[in-house]
Order: structure tokens, then sequence, then C-alpha cells
């Protein structure tokens, strides 16, 4: 019994209670190891008076010490110090290491390795002028209206508000966007509709649904990068369609639908990015889309269509959806607010057919729940207001005349003949080719960042490596006083990598 | 040239727009075939000047037209109707439609069709008593001062808080988490914390990174069951450790282990719900806890721990987490933010070793892309401002006076020596036990609620199935003014059950 040890550190005026005072100095003397296991403490009553404190206060000290695996404590027995394994810091972590490398599965591993692009949050902040990712321009957010749409959300609503909401989403704004989608005549009801967090968990559920390890699925080549790393995550096989000028090479597409059928293989599905496509920046025509649909129902092919910029149209006429001319519902489109409004409320959502929106509800359920019923509220109030419509107006304005400033500069400044880009007619990339082999890619990488410009390697964007060194870039995030700037970083290192290789 | 179909129509005092007016017009024409295909339309300046309206107003209405497929119109021709694939309208869509249930593997049909619990939002509006979800009781939650939480962050913050935050999740979030954990006497950094939506989230990103289609995973039986969904939907063998008084059958699971071996076959890894388990409500003790980790430890079995009520303590004493005993870093703690506070804003998290973490986080972003800066900041502000402790504080006080009252109320009518259960020692459910053959659980769910209450089947938590009927009643979002009642029709409903089977 070593009671005069509890004795001396209370501090009756500290902000600490005394009980958590009591913990803290018996965990301090066990780990000092000087008070060792087996060590009986005094009974509370006998502790209680001692400090002149209640019994109550004692009890509770020797309850979370007890909680916290220091005491051991049976009815009728004096309270001892507990015989523990000792809690792991994080200096002594190493001792013991299990190999998790020869947990994982390699080919997991290969994959995950060989993902080096990273979204760290601080994009805005490096000196560098950063074209390699796609973020929105934040400056153009609208905080202050949405904040009060949130506000007016908790306030009026009751509290299931912050309860699991309805797994296919907060119904209001499925219906909101049925109604939007029509503008871009699209005919989808509510339930026809599944909230994601985004175009990717879109992806990812309908990979979910249609294919299994080994299985073969097909995307343009190049391709939205994270699409393709999914896909390949997924374990499966992803044929490239080559990219012509005018979008995928439908007759390519047809050759590899017709050697699979000979195989006796076939596709599970197609992925592809009609619109401002990424990396490409190519927006497929009409007559396009059309024979693309023809082709899948031929087939029995489903499209995943990736609309992630749909509203974002500032020069050109707008071309139909392809889901908009799907009799046979075998599209299933991806909308998303994230390269409209703002990203960080992670709301997007898959319209297709109801039989396999509830699949996928199923499948999202087992993974993730439900939604988030007080966000997607607070996005419904936004957009009823009147207030989303009004947004895209000037989002289109805004970045029209980023866009128009970034051509006019790459006109003036990227204009070495042995460097191809073509004027996009929409989105906020533009696709960089060289003559030069891709086996110097890392390295124009380097001459980029040396002269203050990061830009996007090309060959992430491949299924089948290309030939040649490409870039992309992108100025959506860019302030404007620093698009010349960038610019004109990149036509030096452009050049500098050039002369270096001719 | 029908210009005069156009004329009659304008509404100047509308409030649609003139332009809009022509549009609606037009395409009204062209649903009718009215206007056909190839019907040319007169040159802008022409009807402008017949309508008295601007010509940019027309062109307005053209382009919107030839937008959505109506209109052809090429440089220097006139602008006709457009031959089109006619838009798919809702009631046309039989026609043509794809059969999906060959394009999914048969397998994944078949665990979709199995999986009949559903969250539709609705489950406080039902007039039966429904004991059968474990949501919680929205009356508790904190509406108004998460509000204000929420006020704060997006006024105070940049805006960038709407943007794609940090992949791994708000940091000061994590660093809080952390800091909180340490209250367990678990060390993790920051960085060894990953945010999810919510514990399924963080199994599913667990799966996704250890197994491959037909591993072995092992998991109580009983045990969760949208756990063993999400494992059986990944195509994993899923192996049930029965669960004794004291939780999992530690002797059954060396004996499968070492019979894995001698087949020289592994098991990926183990679930477990060591905390008010569901759906039996054991909690295990330390010393069970120690067994379970050495035994792991001997086998190299990565242990994913569901901590998902570790804060709901309102009974008994608490046990340290099996994760706080972990010196070889072989437990991934799921802990969540849903069952404690308010389930609405999807943020649980993944606490466990550092490359591993890193891993899960690249897996989370190529399915998700990133976090929800804004919930996560949301949530930050309401827990650093110590609403957090007083909210656990009231909410440990709200259910254990619920608690008491429903173990008060199953010891007044449900005392029939045929029927079997514990008085759990927290969380918020009762696991009841009948002599009866499970051939009638569904039977048993049907006279419950004929009688006006609704259970959970039991032997949807079995992995090898049972074979006596099982139910779990869940009290945590009935009503304080319904539990006797509830429990009444429930014992009536048992008796009426058991006396047909007698």
């Amino acid at each position: 019994m070593r009671c005069n040890l509890l004795t001396p550190f209370l501090k009756r005026k500290d902000n600490v209670p005394i009980y958590k005072q009591i913990v803290n100095h018996i965990i301090n003397l066990a780990e000092k190891n000087i008070l060792q296991p087996g060590d009986v403490l005094p009974p509370s009553r006998q502790l209680a008076q001692k400090l002149s404190i209640s019994r109550y206060t004692v009890t509770q000290a020797y309850e979370e010490l007890w909680a916290k695996g220091y005491l051991e404590s049976s009815q009728g027995a004096y309270t001892k110090i507990r015989k523990r394994p000792s809690i792991s810091r994080i200096e002594n972590r190493n001792k013991n290491r299990i190999d998790f490398s020869s947990l994982i599965p390699d080919e997991k591993k290969d994959i995950l390795d060989s993902l080096t692009y990273s979204n760290d949050g601080n994009v805005y902040k490096n000196k560098i002028i950063d074209f390699s990712v796609m973020n929105l321009d934040s400056s153009l957010f609208p905080v202050e209206n949405f904040r009060k749409s949130m506000n007016e959300i908790l306030r009026k609503f009751d509290p299931d508000i912050l309860n699991y909401g309805n797994n296919r989403g907060f119904t209001q704004l499925r219906e909101w966007i049925s109604k939007r989608m029509q503008f871009y005549s699209i005919d989808v009801t509510t339930d026809e509709i599944l909230l994601t967090n985004g175009i990717s968990q879109g992806l990812d559920l309908l990979l979910k649904l249609f294919t299994e390890r080994g299985d073969i699925v097909l995307t343009e080549s190049p391709g939205y990068r994270i699409a393709i790393s999914l896909m390949k995550f997924h374990g499966l096989n992803v044929i490239g369609i080559p990219v012509k000028e005018d979008g995928m090479d439908l007759k390519f597409l047809r050759d590899v639908l017709e050697k699979l059928i000979k195989n006796e293989r076939t596709a599970k599905l197609i992925y592809t990015v009609p619109t401002f496509h990424n990396p490409t920046g190519i927006t497929t025509g009409q007559r396009h889309r059309e024979k693309l649909l023809e082709l899948c129902y031929e087939f029995s092919l489903p499209i995943i269509e990736d609309s992630f910029e749909e509203e974002i149209n500032y020069f050109d006429k707008m071309v139909l959806p392809i889901k908009s001319m799907d009799e046979s519902q075998i599209v299933f489109y991806l909308g998303t607010f994230s390269k409209i409004l703002f990203p960080g409320l992670r709301t997007g959502w898959i319209a297709g057919e109801k039989s396999c929106i509830k699949k996928l509800t199923t499948i999202k359920q087992i993974s993730n729940l439900s939604g988030n019923p007080l966000n997607h509220a607070a996005l419904f109030e936004y957009c009823k207001s009147g207030q989303y419509e009004t947004f895209i107006k000037k989002a289109n304005k805004f970045y029209s005349y980023k866009m128009s400033m970034a051509i006019s500069f790459m006109k003036k400044y990227i204009k070495n003949p042995e460097i191809e880009w073509a004027e996009p007619s929409g989105g906020y990339i533009f696709w960089i080719k060289t003559k030069i082999d891709r086996s110097h890619e890392k390295e124009l990488l380097n001459i980029c960042e040396k002269n203050g410009v990061k830009v996007a390697a090309g060959s992430d964007f491949f299924i089948q490596k290309p030939k040649n060194t490409y870039i992309r870039i992108c100025i959506s995030s860019i302030a404007e006083n620093e698009i010349e700037d960038g610019i004109s970083r990149l036509s030096v290192a452009l050049n500098e990598f050039l002369v270096k290789h001719s």
C-alpha cells in the first residue's frame, strides 16, 4: 500500500478536475514503473478521507483507471495495479512490425504504387504555376449564397435532415435533377436517378454491378486517367479505343467488338467522355453520337456517358447527350455538381435504367449505407431558388474569358511547328503533342518544373502507351494574371526540351 | 416555308421569355409532326421582322433548337427541321428494352436480390412500432448547435472549403480524432487516420486492399449483416466464427486457422465488433481481446475492429479497444460519428498502419476523388468547442434511461421460458432466441407485423444459417412512450408464435 504516493499532487485550484489528477498521477507512476503490477491501491473510502475529497471522486478515478487498463478490481478484493501489455507507443512500433507488403495482392500493389498523382489540397499555395490539376477556381465559389442555403435548411427542416436519408439520395434534389436533365432532352424519372459522391463513385458502382475481375471493358485512349486507374484496379482488361479528331475511332471500335465475338468473348461496357473529353478537349458531334449508340445497340454494349462538364458550354453550340437519344436505356449518364458549382459536397448522380438503379442503390448501401441528406438538401435549396442558373451564366462568362485569354496566349507563345495542339471548343484544358519520343516524358516534366510550371504527364492518360511525349495543361484554377506567365514559362520549357532532342 | 405557323403564339406579357416561347412552339409542332423533317424555317432576319422582335432573340431560339436536335443548320443554307431519333419518352421505353439480367454476373444478381432490408428514410413515419432498424433518435440531434458550427465555417474559411480537400480528409478533424483516441489509450498520428463515409466505406476500402475474389475472410456468426453482405458481394468466402457468451469462440477460431494452414490456405483478415456486438449485444472482456490479438499475431491475420459504439458507454465499465494493445499495428480500427452524434454527415475513419493508410487513400481517391472538407470542417468546429463531450454525456443519459426502461419492460413481458435473451451491457439492441425451428422465421415476422411491431430477422445475421428462429430488436429510435407498447406487442406476437408451434 503506497497511499503516500498519492497525497502530494492534488492542486485544488487547477482546472484539471480532481479525479482526473488522480488518474494522471497514477498513470504516470505506473508508466514509470514506480507503481508496479500487483501493488495494492488504498480502498476508495480511505483515500477519500486522506485527501479530504468525496469517495465518489476516488471511485470515478479508479473506474477510469480500470477502463484504461491500469487497474484490476473484483468484488470484495483490493484494487491492484494490473499487469498489462504496454500500450503501443509510436516510437516502439517498429519492433514487431507486420510485413504488409506480403499481405496485399501483388497486382493491386503494383497498380497502387503506379498512381503518383495526388491531391493534397495545397495546389493553390505553391509558387509554381500548376497546370497539372483540373480544379475549379475557388474565387468563384458562391460561398455566401450557399451558406444561406445551408443555414435555411438547418433552420427549417426537422432533425431527420441529420439522419440516414433515402438510399437513393434526397428526393427533392433528384426531382430537380430530373427536370434539369430535360433541358438536355433527357427524360428520366426521379426513381431513375441515384445520387453518388461524384462521378468516380458512379463509375465504381457501375463497375461493381456489371463486371468481374478479368472482364473486358472499353474506353477512349487517351482517356480520363482516374477512370482508367479505377478499371485496372477492379482487375479489368481495359481495351483503349484511339481518339481521332472527331472523337473515338468508331471503325476501330467495331473491329474490336467483332473480333471479340469471333473469339467468343464480349466487352462488358464502354466508358466515354463525349463532351470536352479529358485530356484531348474534343466534343463529339451529333452524328458521331448517333453512330456510337447504334453500334452499342447492335452489340448490346452498355454505355457509361461521363458528362462531367455538360453545363460548361461557353464557346460553341450545344450537342445533345447520347442519353437523350437512348430509347433502349442502354446508356448510364454520369452527372456531377463538382465541375460546375464546387466539388466540396461530393455530389453527382447516375441516371439510367430503373432495375439497374435499384441494384446500384443496394451496392451503394452496403458500401456507404446512405447518402448525405443535409448536403443534398442544401444543394436543392440553392438550386431551386434559381441561383444555380445565375451561377452557371456567371461561370460560363468567367471561364470563357479565361479560356479566350489562354487560347490567345497559346497562339502567341506555343507556335513551334514541332508542337501540336488544337483549339478546344470548351472545357478548361489543352492537349499538347510533341514529336519527341515518350521515353523523354519525365525529362520534359522536370524542365517544366525547373521553369516554374507544372503540367500533367500525357502517358498517364493512355492505355497502350503512346509513341510521343504528350502533356495536358488545365487553366481553370489559374489566376487571370498568371495565365500569360504560365504559358510563356511552358513555351520556354518546351523549346528547351525540343532543342535538346533535335 | 410555314412562317405563318410561328406568328400567333407570342405572349409578350407572359413570364416565359420570347425566345423560349419560340423554342417551345416549334418543339410542340415538331413533336406533333406538323413541322416535318426537311421543312424550312424562315431566316432569322425575316422572322424577327414579322414578329417585331430582335434578330438576336430568333438566333437564340434557333440555337437552342439546334442544340436540342430539332434543327439542321449549316453555313449559307436555310435552317431546316432535322430528322432525328425521337427522344426517348418514358412511355415508349419498353419497346427496345435491353435485358439487363443477362448483363449482370449471376452471382452478383443473387446477392443483390437477397438483400431485402432497406432504409427509405421513412422509418419514423410508420404507425407500426419499428424495432427492426438501428437508427438513432433524431429528437436528440444537436441541430441548432451544428447549424452554428456550419455557419461559422462558411463565414470564416476561405472558399477552398468548398473545393476538393486533402485526400485523407480535413487535417484538423484528423488531429482531433487522434487526440480523442488517446482517451481510449490508442496512439495514432494524424497520418495514420483516413476519413471515410462511415464504417461501411472503411470496410469496403480494406476489403479492396487486402482481398481478391475467392479469398477467405473471417467474422462473427451471427454478425453485422451489412458487413457480411459486403464481404459476400466482394466474392469472398466468409467463414463464420460462432459467438459464445463472452464473444467469438477463440478455440474454434484457432482450429479454423490451423486447418487452413494444413490445407495451404490462409484467411486474409478477420472482422470483429468487440463492443456492443451487433446483433448479440455482447462486449468482450479485456482478457478475450488480448487472446484474440495474440492469436492474430501468431497467424499474421489483420484484424478489422469495428468500434461503431465505443463512446456509447452508459451501464458498465469501459473495456480497452483491441487497437490500444496492438504493438505490431495489425489492427485497423474503424470509428464513426454516425452512431454517436448523427449519421447524416457520413463521417467515419480508419486508423491503422501508415503505409496501408496511404494505399487506402489512393483507393479512396480513384473511387471517390476526395473527402468532404465542408462537412469535416463543420464537424471539427463542433467538436473542438467541447460540444461533442457535452453531447455524449447527454446522449449517454438519454439512452441509458431508454435502455433501462426497455430492460424492465423486457423483464416484465418477455418471460416465457421458451424465449432466451440476455441483458445487454450497453448499446441499443436485444437478441432474442426461440426454440422454434428457423423454417418458421418468416411466420414470426408476419405475426409481429400483424401485432403492430416490426423486428429484424435473425437469419440475416448468420453466415451458416442457424437451427432456431432468432430476432433482433433495437430500441434507439423508438419514442419513450412507445417502448412499453412495442415490447408488449412483441410479447403477444411471440406467445402466439409459440402456441402455434408447441
